[in-house]
């Protein structure tokens, strides 16, 4: 599961195409750098590792990617991307159920990427302001959804001070999944769900 | 309150007697940079602006900190052992009046220090290992106490579980106070301490 596979399965269904396009190529790499950041950090996914992957030369990899500051941008855009879309909650069921299937991804996602998205993390907090608003769109997108109003009405009312209070659960979601990761032994994946889905309500009740 | 004035009035002590040791010059140096990182970032906390604060020639700084990064590691450490000893809890009192006492000491603290603390968090969370532990230590020390034994028992029972939560629970209050700082008209200050103070137990609680 989790974004390995999708990055896999999206570059097969292209390869069986006689020709790509320069712009599906350009998404393959892309896809094909995404994967490897799993087991990587952003630190250690250089042109050098892409072009021996994928085959190809570092030449043709900064035709793409123009350098490497671009191509890490580039991926990590993509791999955000990727989260947001893959967490989405399902369109249907009682609210709670669905932020439990959102969070059952996401968790699935930190254990499967959890090089990379380490690396993704403490990027975003330092110095570079390009990733640091990638993950600030990220956080905002996966906090956003929460407050969207469908058929069964939002998770959570919005008001300026729940909006508060979901961007640290958030801050929580995140340090809670991360520790338990370093550290599975010492909560259950069950019980970290069970954690997760009732935290944000838990949070939430405080301002009534 | 807060920071500065901590520090200005131990170098007013100081400046009292009439010759320092080394040792009390350089604490004194210290106690300076720290109280002007208040509303400086860490990069912007130079040799040069303490040199011209401190009335002191940037050779003579040199000597007591060896390297720009020394001097900002130092005064890192410094203000990171000022919030620890600074939030400390009251020996007396409730486990949650305890909590809030230390809670409101923190919120001050960060109002009174908001952008070298951002600036902390940041350097923290990116790829410098002194700065790294340095906060890590402090977030330690801040979530130890937590489990701390004493005549009034501890805050909260020490579990794998509830030790992962604590930690979750102090990336929830950094972000959610840092968050307010910025846009204050979100939520009254009493309102953000209610929050900060109940979340603790209501996550806990989650546990049972």
């Amino acid at each position: 599961m989790g974004l390995v596979t999708t990055a896999t399965s999206r570059s097969a269904a292209r390869s069986g195409r006689s020709r790509l396009t320069p712009e599906e190529r350009r998404t393959q790499l892309l896809d094909l750098g995404v994967s490897l950041l799993a087991t990587r950090s952003l630190d250690e996914l250089t042109i050098d590792v892409l072009a021996e992957e994928a085959g190809i030369s570092r030449g043709l990899l900064y035709h793409y990617f123009g350098n490497k500051q671009d191509f890490r941008e580039a991926v990590v855009r993509r791999a955000v991307e990727d989260l947001v879309e893959q967490t989405a909650p399902p369109s249907e069921g009682e609210p709670l159920e669905r932020l439990l299937a959102s969070l059952t991804v996401y968790v699935d996602y930190v254990e499967n990427n959890y090089q990379g998205y380490v690396s993704i993390v403490r990027a975003a907090a330092s110095g570079n302001d390009t990733l640091r608003e990638l993950y600030e769109q990220a956080r905002t997108a996966l906090t956003d959804r929460i407050f969207r109003e469908d058929a069964q009405g939002t998770i959570i009312p919005e008001t300026p001070e729940t909006r508060l209070v979901v961007r640290a659960w958030s801050a929580f979601a995140e340090e809670l999944v991360l520790a338990w990761a370093e550290d599975p032994a010492s909560m259950t994946r069950d019980r970290l769900l069970d954690v997760l889905t009732a935290s944000l309500p838990a949070l939430v009740e405080i301002l009534d």
